[in-house]
């Protein structure tokens, strides 16, 4: 196995290691792995916790920080985290107004974020979750029933986190991260499988003259398997298959944010390449393109592969994702 | 081959295209395959110009915006941009104050730039080139008379734009950005060879229990490969690399700024992991940490593997470095 690690038992902490080194702006909690924003609590504002397991970086830890999220919790990687970390996060970031819990949708984390809403609940934090399952390709697969939590934990975490910082209570915060979920679908792509530090081999075999359409962001397999296709033949897969689900919207012809996402191997070269095909298509089929992200950001170790999120948003969506954020992974 | 692409002759406009779907603040001329800033030229400010081969992404084009480049020519992949590319960037940013070309050390791109400044002098513009040689691995290589450029070039648009937008004049510009050159060395270690679409497999053969150091950017072996190493000992052996060549600076103790720059096929977590091992290192001995950038910056496309550069940094450095920048890949 060819990684820049240690051993596969210290990755999570390594890299969290690694990660307060470069960030002296966020607080690294070792002991419980919880990344928290330095000046948090935040007096009067409602705190944004996620996390998930590891592997998917820079989601969530790479979101910490002003205009986005309040804490993230490492589980191991591509295990969920468990309560007491979050638990631990819930308190660090509650400043009074209550904390929402930003979860994907995977059986153990949202069983293990409603265990640490509980303890949380004992202590007297009010708290909120919402549950992102944004992934059109499949439903109930091996580590989920409905569909998977994917790229859209990034337009909820922004939005969500425009949202608090700019003061709204918590029911108005769990009340928009719902909407921004229920707006938006994705689906992935991969190119290769991924290698896990424990395992040391690929996730799944897949040809040197193959593809998966509809992955998850575990290493799972996806739906189907074809020949190798040409960046326009991808795009056009992922977008038959998100716009066939995605919600038409309040107004008719409301824009969409769309994040063009590399799964962790992809340069940035293919990923801006793959977005022409996208940007064209949905000129094509009518669909208005408001703001474009583009990058690395819902990852999957060091897969090779893509996933498309589209977000149908609205003058409020738009006016929270332009809202300022600085986090290690998205500033503006 | 896998990649997100339609056809190996088309990566380039494909991808410019792409990029300037996502990017309406940046300006994509597709004929002379260039990117400008879409204020450009900018009265009063000396202009930056830079460029390469295609395959490095973000270097250059995510480089461009307030702050940083005011434009770069994009080459076919691994190939050096031709000067009728590089004179007309030139033309589009002269605001009356000259222009600087930023030149990583490569035998055609350092005489194609030449050319063009001499067809720009032609036209009463007055130039200056900086040529960045930091890397530390090879001198003469199968590219370069001397050493190559790397990750420094990273640092030189970053210092540079900010002294020129803080409007100084082109004499000055010239040589901080020769001074920041002098000052950083780089060391690169790849876990695998990069792909070139041309060619649809690896530049070069590496088994599966071994890495090579001393890497450049083009798919070039580097000076010795060796059996699998930890992140620990690959953190040692690029600094053991870099610190014998990095000049002790001004005064003693003098800090420095730290890239840990990802090769392309590299997953964040894995450079956060090889960070907290440089971190630990160089307070072992004794060097001092002023700024850190981890993330996959100056790349050699898809190729898994990492690149420490250090820049020995004054104050007037840190100043720059934390000037605001407004680029695609760099903004704060």
């Amino acid at each position: 196995m060819k990684k820049l690690i240690n051993a596969p038992e210290d990755v999570v902490p390594d890299a969290l290691r690694g990660l307060a080194a470069a960030h002296p702006e966020l607080s690294v909690d070792l002991e419980h792995r919880i990344v928290v924003r330095r000046d948090a609590p935040v007096s009067g504002k409602v705190g944004l916790v996620s996390g998930g397991g590891t592997g998917h970086e820079p989601l969530h830890s790479g979101f910490v920080g002003a205009g986005m999220l309040d804490a993230a919790c490492a589980g191991e990687v591509f295990t969920s985290p468990v309560p007491d970390q979050m638990a631990a996060a819930t308190a660090a970031v509650h400043a009074g107004a209550g904390v929402l819990h930003i979860v994907k949708n995977y059986t153990g984390d949202v069983l293990n974020f409603r265990m640490a809403a509980e303890l949380a609940e004992d202590d007297g934090i009010e708290v909120r979750q919402v549950v992102v399952d944004d992934d059109v390709a499949v439903v109930d697969s091996l580590y989920t029933a409905g569909r998977r939590g994917t790229g859209a934990t990034l337009f909820v975490e922004k939005l969500a986190g425009a949202k608090a910082e700019a003061g709204a209570p918590l029911a108005e915060v769990a009340d928009l991260a719902r909407r921004v979920n229920e707006r938006s679908r994705s689906f992935g792509v991969a190119l290769t499988a991924c290698t896990t530090p424990a395992k040391g081999g690929p996730t799944f075999d897949l040809p040197a003259d193959q593809l998966e359409l509809g992955i998850g962001i575990h290493g799972e397999p996806g739906r189907e398997r074809r020949a190798m296709m040409t960046a326009r033949e991808v795009a056009e897969a992922s977008l038959d298959a998100v716009l066939a689900e995605l919600p038409a919207g309040g107004e008719p012809g409301e824009p969409v944010l769309v994040l063009v996402n590399g799964m962790g191997g992809t340069p940035l070269l293919e990923l801006y390449l793959l977005h022409g095909e996208i940007d064209r298509i949905l000129r094509e089929r009518g669909v208005p393109v408001a703001r474009v992200l583009v990058g690395n950001y819902v990852t999957s170790l060091d897969m090779a592969g893509c996933m498309v999120t589209l977000c149908r948003a609205d003058e409020e969506f738009l006016r929270l994702w332009d809202a300022p954020v600085r986090t290690p992974a998205l500033r503006w």
